[in-house]
């Protein structure tokens, strides 16, 4: 398969800044390396179709959506006027959820000429992958209020795991930490507090670990893990979270790298039974929507995200996304720069010159 | 009140090593402050016990402690004999609970002498509180497995929160707030994905803001705020979470200070009726212990919060807390060092250069 569909939603704030960008470098690498592209722009899964429709989404978004190989998304949230736990529920967690994107993958990595908030860090001393899970744990909306007004109010929130869930992302984690040179696996976990669902986590990826002899794989709680994505994080090659623990080490991480401006994340259905679905790791950034001084690195980066799964890592995908992140690397090592990184440029500027070096 | 009779609980580990220094350090204050303390040696509440008597603590542990008003306490926890959960829900969360320590405050501060991880940062730029929920929450072992050890197994795991659980931290967190300069507070949340606790969580810290016109408040997801923990760590002053979420931000902040070995943290009853209890953030950490090479300032320094919180702040312990935290500061610039940051001294050495400078 050489040609691919591919739904463009930009969503809100910045998410409609950085999506033209994103759009002109996975253009041009398309066009340099030869994979065709069937462009479908959406325009809803936003608050202003919220705004008028008193919903995310159209009732037949799943139907517009099913014949798309991929979704190459921006941002959605608009707090001033949509409450974000609706905006999200109503569109990208839908998504993650109904199109079974499983697998949140989102690496880590120091580029030269990112200021490393971390002292004495040179590129290469970050560089892994956060395999967060997507589709289940912490994030539901199972549970409810007793007393709900009172005094005694009680508030339940229930987290959701199950065998099927947690083995296919840990699968996911192990096969990707076996063919990375380290083979190193750290696996987040929090079994001295949550003590029901978190327990029974460790065991599930103790018994993963028996089909993968070489992969060595160390366990670590949340709180020491985080920690030490700061004190130490040339450790690091592939870590495997839960949905909620995934989704703080995939913004800490990035963040030890000099922003999350840059990272960018795949929501992952590796059966393609569903679009994936490709989207920077920062949200809408109403602060600063407007002014067209958001760093488009994250949607592009993302783009080659993209690019490298359609053709499943193989041919011309990959050289593709190799040809992008090349790109990237080269414009943040000799400029232009957005704001966010000390510079001047625009968002528009800065995607002309990455698309120039691709 | 001037006499205080004080409960010793070395637990495991560098526990062990560290609760001499921690108590040279202690007595020395007192004394030179004149206050009296009466010392009531525990020998249960570690894995050493449980390998003898099949559980943590006697089941008469309430009474023996009852009288007390306060628990210094090491740290419990060895992993190669007994699980964490097992080990740390049979004592240190008990008495959290049971003795309704729902206030786990956690300072967290750059020290002159300590390397900094971040880039460019110098001591005053991060001086912060964690104000961590410690009885409810997402600790729980409520919760249950179905279809278990089958291919369809599914595993709920519940948290609760009550209004009279969150609505006691978040003043005290605003209290505290309050009565600083900067007057400003940060609550950890998750509502854009945690969709029935963490919006109602949201609720409660704006009903309790209309009480502290004077204090600003904003709520940032747990993902961002951790990221910002890293970014941009001088805009904290108070921040308030749910017990994961403080859990994780109270090793996240001192890791960004250079070493979790450093950090205190106070289990506070503030009503009085049970002990409160005070231990190092860090753990029983087997890998070192045996060497006599653990820091023991986190001890040392949670001895000071002992004292003070012992004379609610005024007066005698005051004095005694401050003398503690400036002995601190003294040895961390001069030394000796424990090699922890790369120094050769022990950790009796190191607690005797504190209470010398007491
Ligand atoms: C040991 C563990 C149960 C404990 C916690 O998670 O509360 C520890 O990490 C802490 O922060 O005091
Ligand atoms: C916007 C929010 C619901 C989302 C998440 O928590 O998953 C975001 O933080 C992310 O990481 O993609």
């Amino acid at each position: 398969k050489n040609s691919f569909s591919i739904a463009l939603i930009a969503g809100d704030g910045i998410g409609k800044e950085v999506m033209p960008e994103g759009l002109r470098v996975v253009q041009a690498a398309a066009k340099r390396f030869d994979i065709q592209l069937e462009l479908k722009v959406i325009d809803w899964a936003s608050c202003d179709y919220y705004a008028a429709h008193g919903q995310m989404m159209p009732d037949d978004w799943k139907d517009q959506l099913a014949g798309c190989d991929a979704i190459y998304f921006g941002a959605v949230g608009w707090p001033a006027t949509v409450p974000d736990h609706v905006s999200l529920w109503g569109s990208l967690l839908k998504f993650r959820r109904e199109f079974d994107q499983y697998i949140n993958l989102r690496p880590v990595r120091l580029f030269e000429g990112v200021p490393c908030p971390l002292a004495n860090r040179k590129p290469g001393d970050i560089d892994y992958y956060v395999v967060r899970e997507n589709t289940e744990g912490e994030y539901t909306s199972l549970g409810g209020t007793m007393y709900a007004g009172t005094e005694r109010e009680i508030v339940i929130q229930e987290s959701v795991f199950s065998r099927f869930g947690a083995d296919r992302v840990l699968k996911y984690a192990f096969e990707l930490a076996n063919n990375r040179p380290r083979k190193h696996l750290t696996v987040a976990t929090k079994s001295n507090g949550i003590a029901i669902s978190m327990p029974w986590w460790d065991g599930r990826a103790d018994a993963m670990s028996a089909g993968y002899p070489e992969v060595t794989m160390d366990k670590q709680h949340i709180d020491i893990l985080s920690a030490r994505f700061v004190l130490q994080p040339t450790r690091f090659d592939v870590v495997v979270a839960s949905n909620l623990f995934g989704d703080i080490l995939s913004d800490l991480g990035p963040a030890t790298t000099g922003t999350i401006g840059l990272a960018p994340s795949a929501n992952l259905n590796p059966d393609r039974r569903f679009p994936s679905l490709f989207e920077p790791v920062h949200g809408s950034a109403p602060d600063i929507y407007g002014k067209n001084i958001a760093n488009p690195i994250a949607m592009i980066w993302s783009g080659a995200l993209m690019l490298d799964f359609l053709t499943a890592g193989q041919g011309a995908g990959r050289a593709a996304h190799d040809a992008i992140v090349a790109a990237i690397e080269d414009v943040l090592k000799s400029g232009p720069r957005t704001p966010d990184l000390g510079g001047d440029a625009s968002t528009t500027e800065l995607g002309e010159a990455i698309a120039f070096h691709v």
